[in-house]
């Protein structure tokens, strides 16, 4: 197959951050996607139905003249979060979930739930209300080793608010584990998940072995490669449980190559060409339109797109850096200088 | 306690390089050890006699004026050592081992054995003329997780090794695992390990979680908390078969903190402190002359030194970085900008 047409698809978790960073940023998904869910960890985050309608505004602001990309808001979950909040995000046409990061779990991720038995009664706004809980799944205490947290978090909580809240929609974000694929297979429909490319391409010795690739750090964090065989599998199987979402995570290069590099893999320029690679691997290519383009949708009981992407098999080399708009200082992607065997065409 | 003073001590795993970086940090070195084992993977290899008289002669030149340190030195075991080699290193007084590393492994570990088959016949050179193989004891194979690697290495290649030469000295360098404590424990008394003070004191999570951490990466890696554990218990238990080895690793700060970081933690200028650090929090200070001073010098058949050294307890700041004595550019310790409780002295 030298070519792959498919329905135009939609990023079902996306960091597009604000000011000069989602003006560098901005336009590589909207060349790609029709539609994305965008994570709400702002520094101060995004916690209110306002907040998110000015940041909407400023996304709307920042698109390449003419692109009809829809960024689909959220709202953070915080301890102060009120039931009210949640009526409002309700009715507002432009809000689509609540994303719930345990507090310190990833980039600016400190205003996040630190008790999620007191966020309870928000939980039962959200399920009376239908409005969606995005969730960030993994422990944050020290004392956990970095590896085990995803599966640790569904098995003490995540596994518990399904059981108490069977009415609400809950996305578990960028799986990386065996153990959470099985979750989310076992759970009833009202359960979903992402899946990130780089969790479908990469096992942690790509970020570990022969060297320390800052660029291939996220969080959750690579696992072994059993997890990422599950993960494929999953991706791939044609469950309309798992749908796509990059998770990409733009970061100033010199944040990344750092004595403490963020947590994020900037994948928007190239997403599509990853996840089509990581289907190709398998033989699968013919799964991708349900994964990246139909099954998202379906979960968050929105219209399918109409228009397509076409794929074509073509090498070509990933640029080294992108420039931020402002200042011209690096952001580097991942696959940085090498090379893809899938293009997008436009 | 608020002083401790022990035997001078001795360092059995250092990389101290060659050139300006020899320059930049042996001074460290000599300050708190009286003798190190000195690695031979510079590029070229060290790999005979005549070029690690050479090498010695460098490292004598860069000391400061008035040290009395003295570099052990050890020569590459490759694919293309001779059995005549392995004599002509028994017969020099300055050549103490040879080290193995499997291809791959590490820094400049690309001249590596790559067949451990057909070096048998060197390591039956070593049993007979009495010089001690150093092993870095990793598997290299793509295929198998990076946090696996010593396990399988000592399962497949290690205990064979053992088993055909009884009368082989071996070290097994740095180890990071419960599996390779064991071994080593159930081993006959001609086989020691050396540990490095990252494994005493940190877990994978140190690297890994809440932003990866380039200065705190090495190989074989840092692993979960209870392989740290077992190390802990190993160095402070006093048992001989486990002695210091640094494995102190300097790289320009530009090359850790980079899109592929070099392998290796610089704790030369802070060695013993971290060492007493780890001893101290399991109330061990006591144990730590034995494996900072006795156990190694014991092992390989050395005088025990006359000197000692005092440690202070006393808070400190680890600078920022060091300088490279040529060029200036920094090269980042473990550690850098945090505070130690423990102060060597001088």
């Amino acid at each position: 197959m030298d070519k792959l047409t498919i329905r135009q698809p939609d990023d079902w978790h996306l960091h597009v951050r604000n000011g000069s960073m989602l003006r560098s940023v901005i336009g590589h998904s909207a060349r790609q996607f029709a539609r994305a869910i965008v994570m709400p960890n702002l520094k101060p985050p995004v916690t209110t139905v306002a907040q998110a309608l000015n940041y909407r505004q400023e996304i709307l602001d920042a698109l390449p003249e003419g692109s009809a990309f829809q960024p689909l808001m959220t709202l953070y979950l915080t301890g102060n979060t009120t039931p009210e909040e949640i009526k409002n995000a309700a009715d507002c046409a432009h809000v689509y979930a609540f994303k719930l990061y345990p507090a310190g779990a990833t980039t600016n991720s400190d205003a996040g739930v630190a008790n999620i038995d007191a966020a309870y009664p928000l939980l039962e706004a959200m399920e009376k209300y239908g409005v969606p809980l995005l969730v960030h799944g993994e422990v944050t205490d020290a004392e956990y080793d970095i590896f085990d947290r995803e599966k640790i978090f569904i098995d003490r909580t995540l596994s518990r608010i399904v059981r108490q809240f069977p009415g609400l929609r809950i996305v578990v974000e960028h799986l990386t584990t065996a153990e959470a694929v099985q979750f989310v297979e076992s759970a009833a429909t009202n359960v979903g998940a992402t899946i990130t490319p780089q969790h479908l391409l990469y096992n942690r010795n790509a970020m570990l072995a022969g060297g320390i690739r800052p660029h291939y750090y996220c969080l959750p964090i690579l696992k072994r490669e059993h997890h990422r065989q599950a993960l494929l599998n999953a991706a791939t199987g044609g469950n309309p449980k798992f749908f796509l979402g990059t998770d990409s995570a733009p970061h100033l290069t010199s944040l990344k190559e750092n004595p403490c590099g963020c947590a994020g893999c900037f994948t928007a320029p190239i997403a599509l060409e990853l996840y089509a690679e990581a289907f190709a691997s398998v033989g699968a290519l013919d799964k991708l339109e349900g994964f990246a383009s139909d099954f998202g949708a379906d979960f968050y009981g929105l219209p399918r797109n109409s228009g397509t992407v076409t794929l074509a098999k073509q090498v070509w080399q990933v640029p080294e850096v992108y420039a931020d708009a402002d200042s011209g200082v690096a952001i580097t992607p991942l696959r940085a200088g090498e090379s893809l065997a899938w293009r997008l065409q436009v």
